[in-house]
């Protein structure tokens, strides 16, 4: 059977010894961010995750969500008992900020918090994540009032929040939205038309949802430049606080889908509810995209806890199962076969999955200080490089962590064999839950448009050279270092050919948007590639001082030699795909496929 | 809604323009393979696929089989209408031999409607895809009798079949069955034991379904030396030929599963049935053999076929939805957007998905043609040939096909974004289904495992040898031919990586088991990559050659170049990693993952 353990040891490893979040004291949320505190948080955390989210994963999925005729929606047996002891114990309070009632822990420490639920049970995951980031774009965007009517329930999960964006004419292009909002003279809105693929639209977990919902107000310029948001309580709050009138939106029916059954994926009807514009009129994308980088980079978590849950169950399964007898020769000559770790073909498959999972943590957390530091720095360079970094690796840490977390939970299914088809061992759902990821939040095509279309060229592509600059300095201070030459050595052959692929883009992207376009996918993945080797050389530098104390240390020298010399070859595959351009990829017309 | 329509023109091209099999017609069933014949019988049989198969694959999908109470097994409505259809019109003998009762068409004539039956619906035609193997099967290692009694059932598919090989421990390593047969004094056996995993091992369309199934003899030698094969009819069949008494075997349960729903998936008990040895006592592996290599093809081939639905299904999506406008400027100026299949971000999956499969399908049908020529042709250098290049390729198409087979129908389902990931659009099915391709009939480990240390070293490498003579020999007589300057020079390439990596495997892999192992998916990888090259080759000779006439050869040249310069580069990759060898891989303690 499946089973899930919060890999706490190797969370503390990157937020205290490759990171040291605990020199960062002078930093709102982080004076008691010591790696004992950490310990216990992270434990504690991980015990929840473990005992209380994952004994429900497969019940989610086995019985999915189900609308009752008056609209309402049930979610999985055991759902609802778990969210409120997951909101009366505070957990949803870790990372939420002080002066709504919650911890105000860093942000890197609660996403290892939100990395185990994800794993635990993605698809009950969701209905707190989708909460948090609807509580971070009313922080971002709304009213004093707003903040106060809505900022304290969300923040502690007793609400829940919905992000309304999708319709069925548009979901990537955005500026296609129908919704239309028809001012009131009590200076509401009323809000009229359907939303698709809204995560938690409707529940039974929490008493009032509070939806964000784009749409345009009445005689809106056309395209993006109308889009307003707007704040539609399911129930409208009472004077004192309290859930009151029913409001005009419901649930019209729940999408049938490949996985993640556990989360309500409906399509919610707003038919004249009763809404309140949040920010300025026609400026409800800005709002949005503020809350976008977030929730991006919580979609690229999502990708490596379904690929770190998927590895410990192969690793599981490579010890226990026997199969064959190792190529050189008998290991296990009290049982019947050897168990099939032995085999040099299914230790590639857990290598990589290793490498990858153990990078793409660093890289998450790596990420997710610089969002720590981009809000809270006294320092205004600090900010302002935190801003460049978050905004430049948000698309490719998205993409990257779940086009290979989807991967890898494949090379985690295909160790099972025939096991890994079935619904007993989990792998399958795991596999099946995965697959949004690649798709939420923006298409992985729509990460490398975003990332080759705005985010490089950004102030003159300052955050991109930043980072150039700071490997080339960690290669050159290093270089002599031993115990480390295979990762600074690919380190070295990374950082050129990311540059290489930069210049390219420069000089051939300009003239033909096309080339652009044709060559984005496969700079996402050279720039992830080389990011993660990046993760690695700092990891090894940690590593290699520690070395010899602990295998612990042993492994993470040896895993980041492997993710150089096994995994990284594939940077210059991608190179050479994008300097194709897009020539023979626009050639043939359309009606001819 | 999706659709399936079959590509005929495709397959003709590849039949008739490049494989030419109308030069074939002093052999055995090859008189009638004429380019029009050809037509009538591709026609007829995508008409099948489309209008019969393709319309109860969804409902196969949603409502799977059932188990009653009595161990009988429902198949999902209309699959039985639709099995006796396809007996009742001989569709099933098109491809079996004439003393059977078949219309002995060409193997590769046959793979083509097998191809079809999978894409449009890959749950059901696993019936009849099983009865054959188990036909063949019989047909290679059963007496006269045997024959004469189950064969011509079989072949019309009056009678299923199936292959009892996996035991609950034991899938890859067939050496550890438990299963016994207890000879009797009639020369029977009782066969006792239980197999899991058994396609169709129970259903309501046969009147009779023929198991065979691997067991071992009281007191047989212990390994896979002392496994034996034996039939044990579900009816024991009367001295007439009608099937009698029930036997002791039934099925004890249905898997549940990631896909193929519509497809029994059964544990199969035997309780002292009665079985008869087929072929020798000890040597059931044998058999077992003769047959796999065809059903491995087969494999390989679902794999393209998934592929092909999910990409005829983007391709659909791609020129109807819209969204957002093109990087150039407004394509269609009458819409609220352009097509998405304008953004090359876009356009990259499908050329991806057509260059693969287009050169996925020639593989096939050239291999099967080999398949042809090992069994009929009267000039034996040719069958040993032929038998060769079947032995060599076997591993190869089933693994490369089925893995970028998965591969490409997740970017069909990509393309869809949001729409991929619900049911309605079938996508996510075809992707679940397609999955299974990667592990049964022998996962892809163990594909590439038998390719390194089976198939390539056989008669001292004579079969490799020999094709990378066939493709030395083709760029040496093409090297000057305009028009197919690209494909050629990347033949060039793959064919010198290919004999890099043969060569370092070679001097590598004697001496250290575990470098062949390591070295083994990387090496089948670059050999698929490889051979997809060369089929390019081939399909761009004869379009360059007909190009003018008519855009269909156009699209062959332009998609051959996007395949060298797109899909090749990645054959790199996999040298580079293969010849990093098994040191780092197997460094790691196995309790310390």
């Amino acid at each position: 059977m499946p089973r899930y353990d919060a890999p706490v040891r190797d969370m503390q490893f990157i937020l205290h010894d490759v990171l040291s979040i605990q020199n960062y004291s002078n930093l709102p949320g982080f004076e008691d961010a010591t790696p004992d505190l950490g310990d216990a948080i992270l434990e504690e955390s991980g015990k929840l995750a473990k005992e209380a989210l994952f004994p429900l994963n497969k019940i989610g999925d086995v019985q999915g969500c189900v609308r009752n005729a008056d609209a309402s929606v049930k979610t999985p047996d055991g759902f609802k008992e778990a969210y409120a002891q997951m909101v009366d114990n505070g957990w949803l309070l870790l990372g939420k900020s002080p002066d709504m009632g919650g911890q105000g822990l860093p942000y890197v420490v609660n996403m290892a918090a939100n990395e185990m639920n994800s794993s635990a049970n993605m698809a009950f995951a969701m209905y707190p994540g989708l909460t948090s980031g609807a509580f971070e774009a009313l922080m971002a965007g709304g009213s004093e009032e707003q903040k106060a009517m809505y900022g304290p329930n969300m923040a502690s999960g007793k609400w829940a929040g919905t992000m309304n964006l999708t319709e069925p004419q548009c979901g990537t292009d955005l500026g296609l939205i129908k919704t239309k909002a028809v001012p009131q003279a009590d200076g509401s809105y009323k809000i009229t038309g359907q939303k698709i693929w809204i995560s938690g639209g409707e529940q039974d977990l929490t008493e009032n949802i509070i939806h964000l919902v784009l749409a345009r107000i009445e005689g809106a310029p056309e395209g993006i430049k109308g889009i307003s948001l707007f704040v539609v309580p399911k129930h409208i709050v009472n004077e004192d606080g309290t859930p009151g009138d029913r409001n005009a939106c419901s649930c019209g029916g729940l999408e049938e889908k490949m996985g993640i059954h556990g989360n309500a994926t409906c399509v919610m009807n707003y038919d004249g509810a009763t809404g309140w514009l949040v920010g300025e009129e026609h400026k409800g994308m800005r709002t949005m995209f503020v809350m976008m980088n977030e929730a991006r980079l919580g979609v690229g978590m999502q990708g490596l806890a379904q690929a770190e849950i998927a590895y410990q169950n192969a690793v599981d399964f490579a010890n226990d199962r026997v199969q064959g007898r190792s190529l050189t020769g008998v290991q296990a000559p009290d049982k019947p076969a050897d168990p099939v770790i032995v085999h040099p073909d299914v230790r590639r498959m857990l290598m990589d999955q290793k490498a990858f999972i153990e990078g793409a943590r660093a890289f998450t957390y790596w990420t997710a200080l610089y969002g720590d530091l981009h809000h809270k720095s006294p320092d205004e360079k600090v900010r302002e490089k935190a801003g460049d970094y978050m905004a430049l690796m948000t698309p490719v840490l998205k993409a990257f962590l779940t086009d290979r977390g989807f991967k890898m939970a494949n090379e985690a299914l295909q160790i099972h064999g025939g096991s890994g088809f079935t619904q007993e061992w989990g792998l399958e759902q795991f596999v099946r839950d995965c697959r949004i990821t690649l798709i939420y939040e923006g298409t992985n095509g729509i990460q490398a448009l975003d990332l080759v279309g705005r985010k490089l060229a950004s102030n003159g592509g300052r955050a991109v050279f930043s980072f150039f600059a700071e490997m080339d300095d960690f290669i050159g201070t290093r270089a002599r270092d031993t115990g480390q030459e295979t990762v600074i050595e690919g380190l070295n052959a990374a950082n050129e050919h990311m540059q290489d692929g930069t210049t390219w883009l420069m000089q051939n992207g300009m003239s033909d948007f096309n080339n652009a376009g044709a060559a984005s996918s496969d700079y996402l993945q050279l720039f992830g590639l080389t990011a993660l080797t990046y993760m690695w050389a700092l990891m090894a530098k940690v590593a290699v001082e520690k070395k010899g104390d602990d295998p612990f240390y042993d492994d993470k020298v040896l895993t980041g030699q492997y993710y150089v010399s096994r995994i990284l070859p594939e940077a210059a595959s991608h190179l050479a795909k994008l300097k194709t351009g897009a020539e023979l990829m626009m050639a043939m017309p359309a009606d001819r496929f």
